[in-house]
Order: C-alpha cells, then sequence, then structure tokens
C-alpha cells in the first residue's frame, strides 16, 4: 500500500504529521497532488474542540494541486498533470439541496464542507476528491498557486457575503471585522458596486489592508462603538447592508443595529452560542430588515469565475498571504494564525516543499510552484 | 369649525368616542367619509400600552369609503363620491426609502404607518389621507366594503409574508398561527404556488379556516410540538419556508427550527421583546437562511392589485369577517375581539351605520354599504 | 441480445415500431421500464423533418415508467421496482450549465434535451436514463401515471413560462394560444397568483378549457385581433406579463404588443424563422420590456415539485389527455395528434399495454397502471 | 414677464438661441438655475427629425445647477443656492408605473422622460423641475459640476445596462459600441464585478479609452467581425452578457449572436426600425435567453447613489469631457458632436459662461464652477 504524508487530528488540542494511505479514485472521483493549501480558522476551531471531527481525519480544505490519477467517467474532460484547485466546498450537483440552489447544503445541513469535515482533507500530499466531474477547477495558464490558493474558501466565502447582502451599485456597506474573511467582504463589496465602505476591526494593522482593500472608512473599536460614526456617516440611517465576518454575538448585534430599515445583515460568522437580537435593533420586527446567513460556495463554476477576477486583475489577494511553512511546520503555522501573532492573516502550507517558499526566496531559490 | 365622531385614545387602556375637528384637504391631500373599517391586532397592542401613540389620537388604520373633498392637485385623478381604499401604510413614493423600493419605512423606520400612529386614524367619520396621488385606491365595481376591507391591512401583510419568504412554486411552507395574519398568510402561500401548506395554530376552529383557505395540513400546539410532523412532512429536512404570524419568542424559534438548510423564514410577528436564535436552529449560522421581517405594503398599486385578485375571484376574504359593529360600539367590539371571543376574527366598524350590518340584516334591511 | 419494441425515426414523415436492443445502464445511469408517455408538438416537428434528428434514433420525451435496472453508484437511492418520472430535460448537474443555473441548457445549446433528441427516447418498452442520480423522480403514492404523465414536458414548460415571467400576485397576464403548452402556461399563471389572465387562441373548445384551468377571460382570434380587447382590461396599459406559447411570428408579435412599458414577454414556442420585434412594439427599444426564452426544465427536484403540486391538489391536469392508445398504434396516435382533430389535447401511449386505456375500461378493465 | 436664454427647438434641423419666459416653479416644483449641461445623442435625433418633439421647446436633458427658487411643499427638504442635479428621467413615484417599480415609464410609454422632450429642458439659464420632492439631488461637497455632469444621464443609462444585463461577479461582458453610453456600460460592467469585459467599437480612440475604463480587450469592427475572437475568449460558448449601446439592427444581432445559451442581451440603443432577431442566433427561441431593453433611471435617489461613487473614487468620468462650450456656442458644439470630431466625447455647455472653461482656463482664470 502506497502512503503518504499527512496532518492527522488526534483529538482535542492535537495534530500530527504521519503517514496513511495514499488515496484512491473511484468512479467520478480523482486524486490531486496538493502543492499548496492554507489553514482556516475554522481549522483552528476544530483542533480546540470546539467543532467536532472524528479523530484519525486529515484536516484542511483549501487545496491547490495537480491531478495525479482519474477515475472512471473523467475521460475526455480533465487529464493527468492539469493543475487545479477544488472548492472547499464539493457538492454534487445532482442531490435536492443542489438542484434547488443549496449547493454548499448538498446532501443535507453543512453537507457540501467534505474535506476535513466528513472526509480526508488538502493537508497533505494528496487529496481524493469527490464528485470531481463538479469540483476540479482548472487553473488558468499564468496563474501561480499564491495567486489562486484563496479562492477555495476564503475569497468566495467573503464575497458571498457581499453576494448574499444583495449589495447593489452605490449602497453603502459596513464590514465587522477585518480577518481574512472580513477582508474578503470588503473586496466582495467593492467588487458587487458598493460606494461607502466602512470597515471595522479593533486591530490597525487590518485596518491598513481593509484600505488597501477598498475600504473608503476604517473605524477601531478600540476608539469605541462604531455605531454613532456609521449613523452619521449615512445621514443617521444606517448602512445598506452590513456583513458579519466574525461569529460572535456582540459583532452580530453592532451588525444589526448598523442597517437602516429595509437593509441587510449578512452574516458570515460561525457562531457557537445562541444568537440575540434586541427589540429595538429589529424595529420591533416590522423594519423590512433581512438577516442572510451564507456558507462558502464552492463547485468548480464558483472557482472558475474567482480565478478569472485573478486573471483579469480584478483583485489581487495575494497581499493576504503573510507566512509560508512546509506541511512539517504545521504546528508553528498553527500557532502563529491563532494566536494573530507577527501580523499574519493567512499562512500558505506546501505539502511537497521541505522548506517555505520565503526561506527559500532568501536562499535565492525562486518561489515555489507546482515543480517542488 | 365641522366636527364628527371619532374613537380617540385617552391613554393606557381607554378609548372614547368623541366630537373631534372633521380635517380639511391641503394640497396633494384628500378627506374621505368612512364607510367601514376594522380592529386591527396591533390597535389592541397600542390601547393597552405596548406600542407608544400620543393621546388624543384617533385611532384605526383600515379605511374603506367616499372621496369626500380632494386638496389641490389631484384634478383629472379622482372624483369626489368615488369609492375608495387606502392602506394602512401611505408612502410617499419621492422621499429615500421609497425610491429605494422600502415604501414601508417611508421617511425612517415605520415610517409609512401614519394613520393610528403619527396621523390621526381611521377609526371615524372622516379620515384625512396625505400623500393622496399615491394612496387613493378605487374600489372596482361590483365590490363591497366587506369585500375589501381587508386589504389595507392584513391582506396585504399576510401575503407579504408569502412573497418576502420568495415562495416557488413547488415550496413546502409552515404557516405558525392562525390569527387573521396568519390566515391572510396561508393565502398568500396558497397564491404563490406552495404546494404542502401546514397551518399551526392552538385553537380548532381556526384551523378549520386555515383547511379553507388553502392548508393541506393542520397541527394543533395542544396536541404537542408541531416540528417531528413538519419533519415527517418533508423527508426530514423541514420545509422550505416558514412564516412567523403572532410575535412571540416560541413561535420564532418553532419557525426557525421548522426551516431547511437554505431555507427562509418570513417573519410577520410584531416582537416586544428580544427575539433568540439558537445556535443549532441556526446550523451554527452557515446553514444557508434567510430570516426577513415584513411590513404591510401599502399605496394605491398594492391595494389595486389585492383588489384585482378579489375582483378576479382569485381569492374571498369574507369569511373572515364575523362580526359587525357600529362605532359606537367600539368597545364592546374591542373586547370581543382583544380577548378572542365568540370565534371572532375580524370585526367590521361602520362608522356612519347606527346599527351594525349583521342585526340589520337580521331587520331584513339588507347589507349595509356605501349608501348608509 | 435482449430486444424491446420502439417507435424509431425513418427520416422524414415515417417513423416504425421495431425490434431494437435493450439497454443496459452503466455507471450513474438507469434503465426504466416505460409504462407510459406521451406525444409532444415537438415529436411532430421532428417527424416533418422541421428539427433535424438523426434517422434510427428512438423518439419521445416524456417518461413514465418502473426502475428495471440500475447501474453502479446509485445504491440506497433508488431501487428495482420503483415507480419514476424522468423530465424530458436531463441535466448532469454538474457542467458549466448546470452550476450557472442554466441546466436546460446542460453541455451546451439545448443540451439538456437529450431522450428522443440526442439519445433514445421514451416510445419504447425501455429507457436508458443518463445522470441517473440527478434525474429520477419517484412518483408519489397515491398517484397514477396519468396523473403525472404531464409533468415531464408540458406542465413543466407551461409553468416555466409563468416563472421566467416573473409574475407577481396581482399582475395581469396574456397567454397566446392554448394547446397544451398554453394551458399549462395559463395554469402556471394562476398557480403563481395572476389576477386577471386572458387566453387567446383560434378553437372554442380550447377556450372553454382554458377558462377551467384559469382565465377569466377569452379571446377567440377568429372574431377579430385581441389587442384592443386586451388594451381595454388594462386601462390601455397592455399587461403586466404576456405568454407566448405557439411559435409563430404573428403570435409573437401580438403578444409584444400586448406588454406594456416595464413589462414581460415569455416566450416559449420554438420558433422556425427569424423573429422580428417593430419597433414600435418594442417602443422604440427604450421601454424597460423584457423578452425571456424557456426551455423546459428538467431534473428530478424540478419533477418533484411539479408532482407535489398535483399530490396537493393544487392542479389536476388528467384533463389534458384526451385520448390513449397502444404503442403498436403510433400512427394512428400521430396522425389525430398532428392534425388536431376530434378535439385531442394530449395523447397517452401505453408501451407495454396490448389496447388503450379507454378500450379498457370500456371492456370493464379498469384502468391500465403500473401492473400491465 | 423675466426672460431667460434658452436654446430652443424650430424644427427639423434648426435650433436658436432666443429669450424666452424664465419659469416660476408651481407648488411642489422648483426652478434651478443651469451651471452646466451636455449634449446627448438622443439631442442630435430629435434636432434632425428622426425623434418627434414640438417645435418651440427647449432642448437638453442633463442638468446640473443652482436652486433658484422652490415651490410649495419643499420646505425643509430644499434651499435656495444649494448645488443640485437632477436626472434626465424625473418619475413623480406615485403613479401606477412608479409604484410597480418602472419609474422611467412614469405616467405611460417613456413617461419620465419629460425634459427636452415633453417639456422644456435645461440648455437654458433656468430649469423648471417637477416632483422636485422625488428629483432634486443635492451635490456632495467637494465635487465639481464637471464631476457630475454626466450623472444625470450617460452614467445612469449605461450603468443600467450592466444591472438590467443581472452580471453577477465574475461574469465575462461583451459592450457593442464605445460611445459615451458604451464607456459608461463598460463601467458599469466593472462596477457590478464582470471578469473578462470586452469592447468593441470601430473607432481606436474609443477603444483606448475603454481599456482604461475598464476593458480588458477591445475589439476593433474594422480589423471584421468580433463575434469568432469573442467565442474564443469564452471557451466557444460566448458571454453571459452582452450589452447593446449603438441602437442598429447589426449590433444588436451581433450583440445576440455573442451571448451564450442561458445568457442575457441588455439592450440600451434607442432603435428607429425593427429588430430581428434570427431564429440560429436565438436558438429557435429555446435558448434560455433574455433581452432586456432600458431607460435611463432618474430620480434623486438614483443621482445620489452615482453621486456617492464619484464622492467615493469607485469611478471618474471626467476623462468623457472633450470639450467645453458656452451656450451661445450652441450650433458648434452641436456639430462637432453629431459629427465625432476631433476626439470628442461629450460636450459640456455652460449657460451661464460667455466663453467655455478651456478658454477661461487658458486664460488663467480657472476652472468654471457654480461661482460664474
Amino acid at each position: 500500500m502506497k502512503t503518504m504524508k499527512a496532518v492527522v487530528f488526534k483529538g482535542k488540542g492535537r495534530v500530527a504529521v504521519e503517514e496513511v494511505a495514499k488515496p484512491k479514485p473511484a468512479h467520478g472521483e480523482a486524486v490531486i497532488r496538493i502543492t499548496a493549501t492554507t489553514i482556516c480558522g475554522t481549522d483552528v476551531h476544530i483542533i480546540r474542540g470546539e467543532y467536532p471531527v472524528a479523530p484519525g481525519l486529515v484536516l484542511g480544505h483549501e487545496p491547490v494541486g495537480v491531478i495525479e490519477e482519474l477515475g472512471g467517467g473523467l475521460e475526455g474532460l480533465y487529464t493527468v498533470g492539469q493543475r487545479v484547485i477544488v472548492g472547499a466546498i464539493t457538492p454534487c450537483g445532482q442531490c435536492f439541496y443542489c438542484l434547488n440552489g443549496s449547493h454548499s447544503q448538498c446532501g443535507g445541513a453543512l453537507g457540501g464542507w467534505r474535506f476535513g469535515n466528513t472526509i480526508n482533507g488538502a493537508w497533505a500530499e494528496y487529496l481524493l476528491v469527490p464528485d470531481a466531474r463538479a469540483n476540479l477547477a482548472p487553473i488558468p495558464t499564468g496563474l501561480t498557486d499564491q495567486d489562486v490558493m484563496l479562492c477555495p474558501d476564503i475569497f468566495s466565502t467573503g464575497l458571498a457575503g457581499a453576494e448574499s447582502g444583495q449589495i447593489r451599485v452605490g449602497d453603502s456597506v459596513a464590514v465587522f471585522a477585518q480577518g481574512p474573511i472580513g477582508l474578503c467582504a470588503t473586496v466582495g463589496a467593492r467588487l458587487k458596486g458598493a460606494s461607502l465602505i466602512i470597515g471595522i476591526d479593533s486591530m490597525g494593522e487590518r485596518l491598513e489592508v481593509a484600505r488597501r482593500f477598498g475600504a473608503n472608512v476604517t473605524l477601531n473599536t478600540q476608539d469605541g462603538d462604531p455605531l454613532p460614526e456609521i449613523k452619521r456617516l449615512t445621514d443617521g440611517r444606517g448602512v445598506d447592508v452590513a456583513i458579519e465576518a466574525l461569529g460572535r454575538q456582540e459583532t452580530f448585534e453592532q451588525a444589526l443595529r448598523a442597517v437602516r430599515p429595509g437593509g441587510t445583515l449578512s452574516s458570515l460568522g460561525v457562531y457557537s452560542g445562541k444568537l440575540v437580537a434586541p427589540y429595538d435593533a429589529l424595529y420591533a420586527g416590522i423594519g423590512d430588515q433581512k438577516i442572510v446567513t451564507t456558507l462558502c460556495p464552492g463547485g468548480k463554476e464558483r472557482m472558475r469565475r474567482l480565478m478569472a477576477m485573478i486573471e483579469n486583475r480584478r483583485v489581487d489577494l495575494t497581499p493576504l498571504l503573510t507566512h509560508d511553512f512546509a506541511l512539517d511546520d504545521i504546528e508553528e503555522a498553527l500557532d502563529l494564525f491563532a494566536n494573530q501573532r507577527d501580523g499574519v492573516l493567512k499562512v500558505a502550507l506546501y505539502p511537497n516543499a521541505v522548506h517555505s517558499r520565503r526561506l527559500l526566496e532568501a536562499a535565492g531559490v525562486g518561489a515555489i510552484d507546482d515543480q517542488c
């Protein structure tokens, strides 16, 4: 039996780099060799035991790679050696939910999220991709792994926050929290045509990135409640759309209070407790407000569209990639990311590289890419 | 100064029939003579002191009448003597909110609701109608006051619950509470093309009306938690759309739990406290669910459309009119309605009639109409 | 090699009942035994040589049947012996078009339409169903083959005309031509909540069915141009939505002229020549009108939803089934249907029956169903 | 009687600068002093006699100015001396069409377009604004007349082409013709989040502006049929959305052929003859394509939103203002504009200035603004 290196969840608080069986594709499946992946806040939740997955599972859900082997039924659609990404969410396209347009809920609640949740994930040398026909998205020529690495999850999620908010050209938008998802929601608000975009966070350096990514105004919560200024900037009304990108009661409530009558609160956060909507923030239930929750959209078409935005230079997300690590260095990478040290935004992981990109670059070796 | 008879709010718990000044229309305004109106649950809240309005205000927001006098700027559009209804909500059509499509929030939060809230209302012999060009809706020939009496508020509101839920043909829908608004939401679900409609209430007689109005299945909450049966009827998934039509935490939470991943909770209730969304009912915030709140749509076009549904025999709401009263009998009418006695659903009030319709009919006088 | 009986296209103007190979399902495919099917206007076009298909092809695209054999990958989803229908359109759910929501254009222009077009169709004892996971729709208990026989194509198509027209509750709608598709569009307009529905045709008996199916007003084109009356009924404006259900320049132009500024022409017709939109009917291109074309939606969820409408008694289409034939009698059936003789609307074909339903019923044998 | 200078339509082919009566505002109306306006292609059509207006009418529909006098009912909403723009389209917000969301068709077909069409227009020292409460849009502090001069018509129209096309983030878009409207449609496609934008025109200098405004690819029709390259750039499918911005059969047909199955043709052109949709370009009427026509959206909220886009630096349209003229120089300005000489895109007209901006600037006088 062939094996591969993978980061395995060992129970609450522990992961380990281990040799596990290399996957074989059945009909309709593919195996890709991972060339790059990254760490998501959800992975941190899982490792902390706040979201339950089975011990023994390979984690990670943001794959960039090369097709290694194809199962039956994919002839003429893909070729071995082709560079691809796969969304964090891998819908089948054929079930009740998918055929009703709820692809991320494929097969049932949260069911489209399989990698590193219900099946082995991307923190490994190889990854088995289910429903490959619906999920393998070729990388356009000329784009690097780094260019597209954030498409599988946070670009898709952040943009979806703007899309679910049904932002119209000229809308005012407030984005609560400017972590990687919030920054991508800020990008999404810009891409959907918002006029005024207000970025809110407690970390000055993240607000600086927010301004580069499209926020006209940034508010630091350490300077006090952002609501009075949001109201002032919108003639006392509140914004047309608020996006919650943290997953806490406090930001949920702030975001709700920031929304004008008739406006929309688009919620991206993963909540670990109940949500409370105060009577007055909801205008007693008759303010014509909407609250929309969204799980990251996936599928190959979503990925193709996101990469087309990058290819056509509508957006460049590489400034979010602040640190690089080899897969072997996962614990160090997790420590840095989970504790938001050193200005970290997103961490790139290279499963097939001995050393990290930055180190190699410092040594004059050049960018790690597919070749490594 | 000319005077008229009107029901005046005298402070918490008290109303009185008094003589007040008869209104005069300014430019763009009209005065109508009220021939019929009704009592809404919101009126009960106001009288109980649960929703604040100024003492001295004439209550009521569901006017049916005849044009008595027209202010300037309405020449060629309307004529004195024309039978009209006016929505409970009277948008101006020209402000930030109206031009952004949030007509019910005209001018600011809940601002479209003026009658019996911020200006004198319909429980009177005469009513001043602001922005008359946008709000006077002629009654089609052949329709009685009773036919159209529920258009100004509960038909518009109930249907809006189905519309905000974006019900698609073939959707499964659960409607929580089958009071007048909930019954109209049930009608709305049918008019929008729902397949399975589940009506829920604690009163058997209301469930019986629900079945006449389009519910295929009714569940009595006195028989236990309706959720298991809702899940069973939807292959374990939950409904595509749930409509909350009561305004309590309990029904809000049940409705949220009844909604499948990717589905919509359309909330019509007026809440007097905070709303709590449990973590699991929200699928941790990533179930692609929507929560939409709605205030009754108004304006003459809304009214025209609703009356066209009645005129073309798509719906008949007269079974909801269970009792008739003269305006002088307001206290008796309120007592009956507020305490849901005697199978009451909606109470018709006739400001210009000495006796009520049913009494007159019993006396062989025939239906009260415009002429009385 | 096993064989089966099937109706084969023999080139322009000719079909023949022949023995052909019985299909075997590959991975992801199923074979169903056809218990009932029907003839569509498109089949007539094909046989007349007006729409090109390859000689030797088995025709027909409206299958009702029983699962005979399942290919790999369908375990746990379906069982042999299960009663199912399959849409005329069989999307894969996994390609560019499906993942962009254009399921009927699966794989490319008109690509979702495979049965009797690019692969063998339903006028046979057995039918191979591609992408079975996305397309096999179990028939609800209690519904007969006749109840659901029109779901695969004309109910789906007619309703889609109303859906693409984005009919809102209270809209006025005109449906041009009341053949089977137009009658289902009339049903669709009612299911979407239209107020006034105007049915237009040149055959009085079809207009009579239109009134039963929801038209308030019917206009016979033999009595003259319907436009003046349409304008009169809509205060001179034209309807909110017009549906074209014939496929001719004349009805297209009438429908366009019937649409008010800001309204929608929803076109269902299959056109065999260019379409001309006169300058004035288009308001010089600045009347905010929309023209939407639609191909029948398919897939198992669409079928489930349509059958749910029938199961919940929102609609009964069996009045459209005017004649029954055995598959052997295909030429007689085609002759009747193509020439619109004898009040024919839709013809049921029973591939596994020696004699037709009506004949058997006359003989006291009872309805042909799955058992035959 | 006070008089003012205005450009009057004298019948086919002729305009004249004349003294006419200065307007007085009635209830709900306002008079603004025009500080800047511009010439639209529609004005050229009118002067050429291709679109009928009454001789004696003051032309022009793109007003920038200062409130001179307010009629009744506007107290507290506006003040004399306030800088404002008004849309080319001035909806009332209160009629059938406005309340149904078709504001540009206010009162009837094309009825929202009043300035220089059915009432006196903006090529004058003063302009009477009807329904002022719905139409006066204050200019944000810090923006010049030049910054906002294109909001009343071409920015609103071009963006509406993208909006009506329902462009989604990641869509591919082709814009046929890159005159001022087409360039604004290109801007609109970018603001709505298109990935690939293809600009098409026959003039190289306009294509150069298109690239600055957001087109990734430009195709010069003098180099041959653009369709093969459009297909090549979209994997053979065609674009998701094509925008027609010229108003000719040739570009309409090209745009239709450029649209993939399931895609949308958004038409902005004003057509002076019938439109022909070839059978194959329409996929026989079953390609799930949409054709949407759009008239410029107006109203104060539309104007506020467009100016907010400029204020927040999402777009800068001043590069389109290539030439300046005093109102007295209207014939010279029309000659230049109508014949597309000298690289002209849009011409600014200054009714209250003796000389044009560029001339004054050359003389060291500084930008003409409100003060002049």
